[in-house]
This record gives structure tokens, sequence and C-alpha cells, in this order.
């Protein structure tokens, strides 16, 4: 019978978050030397309040960025920033140290891989591409392609479908209790979380079910 | 009385053009590489096809290309081509070899300089900005932000409020008779002719008007 593993990809094969901090604190610091009239605290604090507000995916964050600090759009300003953002998250994209050796340790021991992301299609896919670790994985399950997201059941059945493998057979990998874990659980695979962030609320959910906690990926070598 | 020169972008302050066709040939290279089944010279046509069929300024050209060639979408070979694009492109972008000089000729000369470009204001300011060059210009108008394209008088005498200077004493330089040249004309301006492709409509266009052609952008110093 075979077995399949499936690998959240923000945080969990990568190191989103870091990169995402650098690279908007380098652009801001680029929008203040050319003419942006405000602290870089000031600025960052708004930033966040404005992804917060507009949601990660939405594409002029600092479009907005300007218009509240200015008054209205700075065209120019938004340019820097942006072309700053994204020359510094491309050059500090990387998967995390020992991403790269699990996944050939899983593949070797006959595994079948697959990815399920909650994103749009496009930036997920071309941070695997960018990485050039898509070549890994049989299936690639993005929430923006089949209109359903972690932790929604029908997600993971389209992933376990389209790879031919039973949820018993089936393990989800990934960060986030509520999203990764609880939405594999109950679509009936079980689960791994890594880099496990502690809150109250996800703390309370792991309790009821038998879930491995691993500190990084590296760790998926000892328990499987 | 301030004298002004607006520039167009694409053609004129740069050469989109050639590293447009290797991009989207590299891209082509690699998406083949990766399995899709095609010839090199047949995808390309029915790329070139697909942008004349949606218009430049769609974002899912890469898309449509698989779909058409595979019978569905595949992301995987649409995010190796995309990025390959855009390295390629950014590695590639480059002004023409007399722009830089040409700008800063005008501005010793006292010049107001600007720029008048239909396109999506993000990635016309993104192209000035990558390059460096948007120091240079005191406005920037783009048709993407003043919902009017050249060669509609409204975005030229947008261009010339902002800038604070008359039509008689304003110039455009641009490679496109009908869209940059007629347009400026028509809203009063003078304009040059630069990276002229002759074809016969705007021949006959160009013999009613006395415009000034030159060969490249560097010319513009034994003309003003």
């Amino acid at each position: 019978m075979e077995k399949a593993i499936f690998f959240d990809i923000d945080g969990t094969l990568l190191d989103t978050s870091s990169f995402v901090e650098v690279a908007r604190k380098s652009a801001i610091d680029i929008m203040i030397e050319n003419g942006l009239p405000s602290t870089k605290d000031e600025t960052y604090s708004l930033l966040k309040e404005i992804i917060a507000e507009k949601g990660s995916n939405y594409d002029k964050h600092f479009n907005v960025l300007t218009e509240r600090i200015c008054g209205k759009e700075d065209y120019r300003l938004v340019a820097l920033g942006m072309v700053t953002y994204h020359n510094v998250k491309f050059a500090l994209l990387r998967p995390f140290s020992k991403t790269i050796r699990v996944l050939i340790y899983l593949k070797n021991k006959g595994y079948k891989l697959g990815v399920i992301s909650n994103g749009i299609t496009k930036k997920q896919w071309e941070k695997l591409v960018r990485l050039d670790i898509h070549d890994f994985f049989e299936e690639v399950i993005t929430s923006g392609e089949v209109g359903f997201e972690k932790p929604q059941k029908e997600i993971f059945e389209e992933a376990l479908n389209r790879m031919g493998c039973k949820a018993e057979n089936s393990i989800m990998i990934g960060n986030k209790v509520e999203i990764d874990i609880m939405g594999a659980i109950h679509a009936g695979m079980s689960a791994i979380l890594v880099n496990y962030e502690y809150d109250p609320k996800s703390k309370k959910l792991l309790k009821n079910f038998d879930i491995k906690i691993i500190d990084n990926i590296g760790e998926v070598e000892d328990v499987l």
C-alpha cells in the first residue's frame, strides 16, 4: 500500500516569516531615504496594520501605506518599496537547513510526497520553483487552485484523490495546529506538527489527539 | 519661460522589445526541457498569438499557453516559465547606451524632464526604479494612473498641467508615430521621433507635419 506525506509550505518547508520581515523593513528604509515622511518604527507598525486589514494576498499594501502617510499615493515610493521588497525576498528565500535532506530521506524510504498549501497558486508554485524543490513532489495542491482551503476537508480529499492514496496511509506535516493538523485529522489522516509556536487555544486542541510534535523539519528522520 | 521634455519609456528610453523576446524564448526553453510537449518554434508562435489575443498586459499568458498545448493548465510549467521570464527580463533590463548621457545633457541645459507612458503604473515605475533613472524626471504620467492614454489629448494636458509648462514650450520624444508624435502634435506640443520603424501609414502621417526624426536617443544632443 502506497504511503503519502503532504507538506505545508510557509513555515514548514521554508522560513517565510523571517525573510518577509527583513524584506518589509528594507523596503521601508528605502522609502524613508527617498522622502517618505515618517519614522521606521511607525511605518512598520502602520504596514503591519494595513496587512492585517487588507489580508496578506492584497497586492497594494505599499500604495495604501503612502496614501495614509502622504495623503495620496506616491507611485515613485511604491515602486522603490516594491522593487526592494522583491529583491530582498528572492535573495533570502531558502528552505530550512534540513528540508532538502529530509525530502531525499523520505523519497529513499519510498514515500510519495505532495504539498497542500493555502495561498495563491502562482505565488506558492513560484516558491517551490525558485528553490528548485518542485521535483520532489508528485502533487502540489493549493487553495487558490481547488477553491477550498485548509482546514476544509475537501482540499485534503482532493489531494488524496490526486495522489491515489488513502487517508489512513497519509500524513500531513505542517506548522499550524488549527489549519494543517486539525484539518488533516478530520480528513482521516495522521499529522506531524513542526515549528510549533505555543498558544493556549492550540494547546487545548492538541491535548485531545495523538499528534507527533517535532522541533524542526530535520527531526522527521527520527519519527518516520 | 520653462521648457519641458517628455519621454516615452518602452522603445525610447530603453529597449524593451529585444529583452522581451529573449525572456520569452528562455521561458519556453525551460518549459520544454521540463516536459511541455511542443517544439520551440511552435510554442513561440503560439505565445505570440496568445499575447496578440489577450493583450500584453494580461498576466496569464503562460497559463493559457499550457492550457492550449496540454489540454489543461500546468501550474508547474507556468511557474517555471514565469520565474525564468522575470529573471531574464531583470537581468537584461538596461537603458539604451546613450540614454543616461542625454538625460544629463538635457538637465544641464535647464530643461524640466518628464515621462508620459501608456501602461500599468506599477510596471512602468518599476522599470524606471530598477534602472535608477527615476530621479531625472520631475513628473511621471502613466495611462494607468490618469485613465487616458496616448494619443488622447487629455494625458498630454495632464502632464503639462503637472509640470507647469505650456504646450508650445514642450517637446515629446517617442518612437511611435501615431501614439507619441501625433498625440503630442494634437496637444500643441512639438515632437521628436526616435527609433522610427518605417511603415507606409506612419510615413504618410509624417509627411504632413514638421517632425524631427533621429536614429537613436543619443542624437537628441544634435537637435536640442
